[in-house]
């Protein structure tokens, strides 16, 4: 089968396709026959892992397809379902292996480029919202980097009509800003040319964020601080803006009582992802399948086309997902 | 009634007993004739409040004692019922009131010096351990200031005969460490004899501690960092160790994946704390009756001698709670 790997950990140049062998599942895995996969950051930085020696694995962590080879112990999942998923690493190929918890099985009126745009951004914004943020309805959140692919999940499932959050979005152009308020944000800020803390306490009458949804890190730490609400839930899912903070006051936390809460989605456990992703499932879908949300799509390109791929991402020019179309090989 | 107040903001020499008028309950508080009262850090943090103005309060949050006068809407609470519970200041008084919903009723076979040693510290240990540490059988809590009132509350709920979780706890001295093995901590160790963070490693053969009741804050932080354990839950309650911490690696908290949650249970709403005293008194007053856990008390002191109680508490001379009896006035 036709798959990407690198030559050696570098940047988008060490890319290559090559010939491996269709994997073999284990009998709590599914054989997957790939459609589309996705790109994420998780992918660049593992291109780039200089820690990896060879024989360098198949990158990409999410696909859609069909079930080409059934588990045992997963009866539902019969071979011919159409699914997606998280992979541990191996999605940019024509098969991939997915441990069957982490399948979600997708309703007809989905396409498949649909569906590979679903499974990392929905599930880490999900998980980081609600189980982690613990958002309430009427409660406020705060959501940076809105026109990424977990910030354009992230105000879909806190939109009105599935959390009812009061949502303020932040980015850094105006075209992004536009997407957010199209997809459900109440308030839009761009960072590079407002104080977003400022911002923040006037939309919210002095109350602040209950929840923050925050990839960037060291840069936005103060704005971050003086943002939060009394009680508020400050998740840290990225370090974007660097990830040394200079000085942290424990008093400043103390009198606003935060929880910060750090989280990465890659390296948890099967049986985490399973139970979130059946969760999600149960919970989330079948608002696609009534499309009152949608995934956010920037580009699809073809397999060969990888490298324009990375390109785009490195280049920060998406708002929202960036889906490879493997079916036509 | 006679009540303890200051003449003006500062030390020792300040505290000064008045004579005020008995207060009048709401419609949703209990007038209590109170029996003891506490000693709390908070009530020294007033002594010394700056920001304070004449009249200056009564000191004092916490008291036992009997119910003087009912609240309508807690017709359970009659007059004549043996209760504890944390007032809003005003506890180093002959009368007290106190929010109905925050009245614990005493078990018959219980002193009010007991009662009195309980709701403080107790609510704090059990908010932190349980509300935001999520301590679950069989984790490891690590558990500083062993010897303090919070400390030795903390340890016994999380005991064998309560919690089932593994305790370990530290202090600076040997007779603390001494009361802490005796009340259930599992590994005690003395942090001026050696590094904290390598012992919990060593006692948990590598996985560190799943909660941490830090009281410390700045001067911990590294040592407190390395005893975590993955998706560890990190609770900041105080700042003995000063408030500043230089230079925070956010990506080294990410790859724990930890909660840093900070607390203080004095600014709480009404709502909160009567929430959380109720759950405590359903959950853990019957272990108290049988006797499988006890209040932990360092001196009891008369009224007039309240002094002599900041001062042990400012020495930090105290193993467990200081109690003033109000009862023979």
């Amino acid at each position: 089968m036709k798959a990407w790997t690198i030559k050696e950990p570098g940047g988008i140049e060490q890319l290559i396709m090559v010939d491996r062998p269709i994997p073999e599942p284990t009998e709590d895995e599914i054989l997957v026959k790939v459609e589309s996969t996705a790109v994420n950051r998780t992918d660049i930085i593992t291109r780039e892992d200089k820690s990896l020696e060879a024989p360098y694995p198949i990158l990409g962590v999410e696909v859609s397809g069909v079930v080409e080879k059934a588990s045992p112990h997963y009866p539902e999942l019969k071979e011919g379902t159409r699914v997606a998923g998280i992979v541990n690493r191996g999605g940019y190929s024509e098969y991939a292996v997915m441990p069957a918890g982490r399948a979600i099985v997708l309703p007809d009126s989905m396409s498949f480029i649909d569906g590979a745009a679903i499974p990392e951004v929905f599930l880490t914004a999900y998980q980081t919202m609600f189980w982690l943020g613990e958002l309430k309805p009427q409660e406020t959140v705060l959501i940076h980097a809105a026109g990424s692919g977990v910030g354009t999940a992230a105000i879909q499932l806190a939109s009105r009509k599935i959390t009812d959050a009061n949502i303020i979005a932040t980015a850094g152009s105006q075209r992004k800003l536009e997407v957010a308020k199209a997809i459900g944000a109440d308030f839009t800020i761009n960072y590079k040319k407002e104080d977003f803390a400022e911002k923040v306490l006037e939309y919210t009458d002095g109350h602040g964020a209950d929840v923050i949804l925050d990839f960037v890190g060291a840069s936005y730490w103060e704005k971050n601080l003086k943002s939060a609400a009394v009680d508020g839930r400050w998740i840290v899912i990225g370090t974007l803006g660097g990830s040394e903070v200079e000085k942290v006051s424990l008093g400043q936390l103390m009198q606003k009582r935060l929880s910060l809460k750090t989280t990465l989605l890659t390296p948890r456990s099967d049986e985490y992802k399973a139970e979130l992703t059946q969760e999600f499932a149960h919970r989330i879908v079948p608002f696609f399948e009534e499309d009152i949300i949608q995934p956010i799509i920037h580009s699809v390109l073809d397999f060969d086309n990888l490298k324009e791929a990375h390109r785009q991402m490195e280049a920060d020019e998406n708002t929202g997902k960036i889906i490879i179309d493997v079916a036509d090989l």
